[in-house]
């Protein structure tokens, strides 16, 4: 502890000299910035208040009865911290349950595989499903598949491997197959699919995640293949209103079971599987939205919108995804909260519901809030884990660009740069805000190995490192306290 | 590749000087272990074999049919390899099942917890128990619990952590806890033991392992309380012929859930879990050991032993656990069977069945083959997974010490030292051997992080490093080698 006074002591004063002159941030708001930092590094609220959630209540799946007890959980957390205005903004959706799985090899080599379902997947037949692999190596070459029948009553297979990247940006290519495997397969006719878990480690945990309907306009796009298009416009006239509905179930096997398919397709054997799975949808459910707020004390209306999501995947207990990005807002907010005078702005905390179901509350806070949208004069969600932030990325005005400028000049002793100026990205529950101009801004985090824990049963508590997770907390509290106490205008358009 | 060959030219040029006028070890020989480091460090045959009978038989529980497969793939293996007087010894043993397991906590916070049966559990009740937990810190402690009835009917939980050793020193002490736990809490009343794993990761597996019976010499020696003695007396009067069979389910949970458990135990909360075990007896099974010979061209009566264990646990794919020891010792003994000219002595290679369950294959082997014990010059087990070796232990004569001396200082340029030359450890499936003065060897690996993987569904392939591996093969190719081709008698007592 008498280190970590130390180091916050010597931010102190390297980042003295930050504020200029003639700036945006007054000389007053930056010593309040710099006290703030301080105080994120010292204190645990945050990393309590992930510790309580994690243990207090675990797995919250979206619309389960373990959200909504997340949901009380967070209410009763918010009104002890003191926030203001605490409230649950409830909503409808439809629920999907993971349900058991049995995966196994039944020749040449009978084994047990490690697999869990993706979201949205159906369940096979009650007694399962004995089926041929037909193995790909990459999506793309099953998108570019004929539809000649080859998959007919089989189970695809498809085997490509995520890269890791401090952003995270191997994502999005690794992901293509978990999205869209199911819509490739069905329309060729297969019995089911497989992948290799989008992931990065090398344990034996398969990762789940939701499946995805591509939406009209990107049918023709190219990342769907004639087959897909074709299909769709055949089967699924409705597809965008409805939620991932695949007729065949669909699961990711873990890595070290996807490098044993591997290994026996690389021996030129026909591989047999035995699979079973009993997920599908169970109706419509209710989650919700939990919001508090620090009222600002002369632009009350003005809102800072801050977030993270409040459900988990079913398998772990939802530690770094995304109580983490719960524990750091909470933990920044409260900070500010204990200031001796509130922001002038409103500080807005919401802990989105059913996330990983499908943004769920991200929509619902757009639509029920739809007259406030204009009010909230920039938006945030933590929700990358809890490695340290290392850039300040925004998209805001001139006026809001320039003011980030110099609080990042601000945060820069944490180890923070400035990132892309230009980047609309606030966080996935950002999405519907920032599609209606809300202004983001986003404190980047290091997710080399975020991709290891993501959607397995091993997101748990102790994986969170409590010196990264503080200088999180600092981070956000400067931020977020400069942004609030500022009477800068983020939301004015910048062409 | 190229940097390899380079690596081991270095190595012939370090170890030319290693070899002394007038020492045990002859100058042929030495360049005959010197050839072989270096085919070693450059063969994949052993590592090969790891691949292949970790994927075309995988998981392979002693008595399970799977084994009986290893057993198969085994002597095919050797016949390939073209060693010599390959055979099956078969044993019969009883055979214990894992079968499914569902704990999760009830109140007050319920979720599920990731947890597996101990070897020899028995199972719960069909529809499962549900009871409070009685935490206690460490394993001593319930052993000095008093015998007041606070147990009775009660689950009780074992917390205390196993500390991460090169060489795996922590295993013992927090071993106490999985073989005698069961013990202690039936001896009090107990329905039920879990305890968190005995290992060093913080993955969410858990991990398994048998448990124990103590020999009558040891139950009054302070390892058992007062009350274990007592029922042992009263309860099992034959216990020492039988395997385990605790009335009690006993399992255990893995890294994150026991943080769980002791986070919601210091909330001072009372915890009740919901446990349903299936594991049980099953009755006689077949096993068997699989050995393999390369004839000495003088003496082929004299026999060099080298040994790994064939069968696994259930969950992984038996890699570290023991596929390597099979491939490290497979390996080593086809370089030496490559040579121009085959050794003096005979080697045998001993791949023994169920040792996971209690060294069945050992003692097995022991029994079978009383009468040729006398034989074996020199014996040794490769049993601690795939890291690099860094001593060289042994048990032997004067003069065999001083040759192993001089073989150390051969294989020195593989960065491994002298150790103990007073040492009985030839490994697990060595000591019904070494208990009637087989002399021994062990080449000491690096287990760091062997008991990261230990007993886990995560004990697969990809956890081998192929440089490590090599390095294994290198060493062992030319200590077995040097001992087989010598005249050199470890056997004779030492005082």
């Amino acid at each position: 502890m008498i280190i970590r006074i130390a180091s916050a002591a010597c931010l102190i004063l390297s980042a003295s000299a930050a504020a200029q002159d003639g700036g945006l941030i007054n000389e007053g708001a930056a010593n309040t910035a710099r006290e703030l930092i301080e105080s994120g590094l010292e204190s645990d609220t945050g990393y309590e208040v992930v510790r309580s959630l994690t243990t207090e209540v675990g797995p919250r799946l979206g619309g389960s009865e373990q959200e909504a007890l997340a949901r009380d959980w967070a209410v009763q957390m918010f009104t002890e911290l003191g926030f203001e205005n605490v409230r649950i903004e409830t909503f409808e959706m439809p629920y999907w349950e993971r349900g058991a799985i049995d995966l196994r090899i039944a020749a040449p080599f009978p084994q047990n595989l490690f697999a869990t379902a993706l979201g949205g997947s159906a369940a096979t037949p009650q007694d399962g499903l004995e089926r041929e692999i037909v193995f790909f190596d990459s999506f793309d070459a099953l998108r570019d598949a004929p539809s000649d029948g080859a998959l007919e009553g089989r189970i695809v297979y498809v085997n490509d491997r995520m890269i890791s990247a401090q952003t995270g940006a191997g994502y999005g290519p690794a992901n293509q197959k978990r999205q869209f495997a199911w819509l490739e397969a069905e329309a060729r006719g297969a019995a089911g699919v497989i992948i290799r878990s989008v992931g990065t480690d090398s344990h034996r945990f398969p990762h789940t995640g939701m499946m995805s309907t591509p939406n009209a306009g990107s049918l023709t796009s190219g990342s769907h293949s004639q087959a897909v298009v074709d299909y769709l416009n055949s089967e699924y006239p409705n597809l965008e209103e409805t939620p991932v509905r695949s007729s065949i179930p669909a699961v990711a096997v873990s890595a070290p079971d996807a490098d044993q398919i591997e290994r026996i397709h690389a021996l030129g054997e026909t591989l047999t599987v035995q699979l079973s799975v009993a997920a599908g949808w169970r109706g419509m459910r209710q989650s919700g939205n939990v919001v508090a707020e620090i009222p600002g004390r002369e632009l009350p209306d003005e809102v800072v919108l801050i977030g993270a999501h409040l459900d988990s995947w079913d398998e772990g207990t939802g530690a770094v995804d995304d109580g983490a990005g719960v524990g750091i807002v909470t933990g920044a907010a409260h900070l500010i909260s204990q200031l001796p005078r509130a922001p002038r702005r409103t500080i807005r905390v919401v802990l989105f519901g059913a996330e990983e179901v499908g943004l769920r509350g991200a929509f619902a806070y757009a639509q029920q809030n739809a007259d406030d949208i204009g009010n909230i004069v920039l938006a945030s969600e933590s929700d990358f884990g809890a490695g340290r932030v290392w850039s300040l990325t925004s998209g805001a005005s001139v006026e809001g660009t320039a003011f980030l400028d110099e609080a990042q000049s601000l945060i820069s002793p944490l180890g923070i740069i400035r990132g892309d100026r230009a980047n609309r990205g606030g966080g996935p529950d950002i999405i519907p805000l920032s599609m209606q101009g809300v202004p983001v801004f986003r404190l980047a985090q290091d997710g080399t190995d975020y991709f290891d824990l993501h959607h397995t049963p091993d997101d748990t508590f102790d994986k969170i490192d409590p010196d990264d997770f503080a200088q999180n907390v600092a981070a956000w509290a400067a931020v977020v306290w400069l942004a609030a106490d500022s009477e800068v205008e983020f939301r004015t358009p910048d062409e």
